[in-house]
């Protein structure tokens, strides 16, 4: 075992540490709340719907939702995207997407294709894993209805031109979804103000809350245009055998996830009171020094845009001699680096950015918490490793 | 503000207290793991695998499947009936089901209906919440393909007689649902020589585990004959854009709910500890006080089979006066009991024990912490507010 303390840099598949109010929130609710949300008569469980509702109503001010009912809760971004993807596409439909994107994308997408005959564009990404707009326009189609984008690659970080290609959708009456896993809590959105009718994000990763929670906004007047993924109990209209219409318990079937939402309150409220640009400064500062630490690595390539202001914290190196998921260990175990190796669930874009050979690639996500000195010893602890070959 | 201590009587909705190492370990996992499950190459987040494989496994145990990947984790019983229904029926099939099922059922029923034409039979129950099994086999047709029965009713704790069920729909050759939201972890339960193909329970009921987790059992041979409800990251065979086929993964996608299923496995291995004999033994003598107290209360009926045998430990109340809703209120602030009142997500099953008219039931439901002294006290609240129309 390495005595180092550790260094996580795993922070885009999950943030940690979270604020140290989340911890405390959720164990608070356990230990003296217990109830379900919004299912009960007594005190306690109306105190825990109003800590819900406000839950809600922050969510929709980070994202810059008009009404906290434009925000449903779901239990991860994949959730998230396949109430949205399953709920929209019907026979008959295209779909335009990308090479950027995750398998929570890919994998729904491809379902339907298989199941009746879902028709999809991919467009290509270059070799830094950027989009070009015009060629969404260019892949409509008559019977377009849905356009997907990542907004930023959890592979390169690249920052896609989601503004642009959502004009290109709204101008041709296509609705259009953008996949947040990377953003959210990361860079300001205004969902309101752009041209984005669904967006689709995890609780867990820039919003800092925990594991168990995502969120979906949805445009109120689209709230038709959506089925709902899952039915069931939503503790409104319990007579009714049929869903509720309404947003948001229309996508929201089942008990929340009572501890998880009261933790993701507390870190929303982080994010909110810290406010989105000092986080981004911070991740831009440590973006930078592992880029510009990176840059000369012997047998490493970098990739992604050479900017920090075109990408997100996620910085993935190519090893050109040993397997990425051999380096991830040798950094564990003798370093106390945790960071991810692979392909991070995103198949696509490593044909483009060439690391489908090599395996995919090493990535380092840091995080709020992360400090310039833990990049400086990261810095160090590759260039040994470099040197070794 | 009442000063008495709070009595939880609403364990039916999710169980209160939890076991101490459930919060134990949910707190230690948010503060010194962090890591996703199966994500990572390091190896705080290869020792979470570790723990979450040991979950499954003591899930499989405690239900008696066969092999542990015949348990796949969902987010609440909900999104477990979900993946059932929505993975099992396709257009031209009928499915019949029961008076006594929650909305988790009904729900994602009616919507098939709506959506395709679903075929639906709905067995009635008589007036103690019981269904009878041959009105299954009279109900039976050829394009019949799956029964879905509740294991006991969250409204009248009436058992149902699944078994009869369950060989019914085995000689016909129709697969077989069991909703166990109100018996995992109540009643002793084997799945391997049960006549059952599907069960769908939370973890956080009578598994006494966190809110946000769920478990859905599926025969092995089943596989195939499920579709997933989501599709996404699996951690498995990242290159593949199609999802994976394999159990328990096919039904798994994007992030677990790590700290849920930490907290699951804790509590799970509590169950495990205790034995489910002795934990049913105990709601059967609070189920046995409660009938008793209640029985001579005046405006009042009780519900549900006379005999504590036949039910859970989950007893309702007609009342004869007051709105049910009033009533939990006036429980909460003057004598600080926290019960449910109302229809309890379960619409149809009002009709048949005659609660339609007054609104739903008072429901009373203890847990395995909940003491005899706390039933006295709440009978004795009973009989004051009965004493006091």
């Amino acid at each position: 075992m390495s005595e180092q303390p550790l260094i996580y840099l795993d922070n885009a598949a999950t943030s940690f540490p979270k604020p140290d109010s989340v911890y405390a929130a959720m164990d608070d609710y356990n230990r003296n709340i217990g109830a379900p949300v919004g299912r009960g008569a007594y005190r306690k469980s109306i105190e825990l719907q109003s800590s819900i509702d406000q839950c809600r109503k922050q969510a929709a001010k980070l994202l810059g939702a008009a009404r906290p009912e434009e925000i449903a809760f779901t239990f991860n971004g994949t959730d998230s995207l396949n109430t949205i993807i399953h709920g929209v596409l019907k026979p008959g439909d295209h779909v335009i997407t990308s090479d950027v994107e995750h398998n929570s994308v890919l994998r729904p997408l491809q379902t339907l294709k298989n199941r009746w005959g879902l028709k999809i564009t991919i467009i290509p990404a270059d070799q830094t894993g950027l989009v070009e707009p015009t060629a969404f326009r260019d892949a409509l189609q008559k019977n377009t209805r849905l356009v997907i984008l990542n907004h930023a690659s959890n592979v390169t970080g690249t920052i896609q031109p989601v503004n642009e290609v959502g004009e290109i959708a709204r101008q041709a009456d296509v609705l259009f979804l953008v996949d947040a896993a990377q953003t959210a809590g990361h860079l300001p959105l205004d969902v309101s103000s752009m041209p984005v009718d669904f967006l689709a994000c995890p609780g867990h990763k820039g919003l800092l809350g925990p594991l168990g929670t995502g969120l979906v906004y949805l445009r109120a007047e689209l709230a038709d245009q959506v089925e709902s993924l899952r039915q069931g109990g939503t503790g409104t209209r319990s007579e009714d055998e049929t869903q509720p219409v309404t947003l948001p318990e229309k996508l929201e079937s089942g008990n929340h996830n009572a501890p998880g939402l009261i933790g993701l309150r507390a870190s929303i409220e982080y994010v909110l009171k810290q406010g989105v640009s000092t986080l981004r400064k911070h991740e831009q500062q440590l973006t930078a020094q592992l880029l510009d630490g990176f840059q000369q690595l012997n047998s490493f390539q970098l990739t992604g845009p050479q900017v920090v202001e075109n990408r997100v914290g996620v910085v993935s190196l190519i090893s050109e001699t040993a397997e990425p998921q051999v380096l991830a260990s040798i950094l564990d175990e003798n370093f106390g680096i945790q960071i991810r190796a692979g392909l991070h669930c995103a198949p696509r874009i490593h044909a483009c950015i060439g690391s489908k050979a090599a395996g995919g690639t090493l990535r380092f996500s840091p995080g709020p918490f992360t400090t310039v000195e833990q990049i400086d010893t990261t810095i160090s602890a590759m260039q040994d490793l470099a040197a070794s070959f």
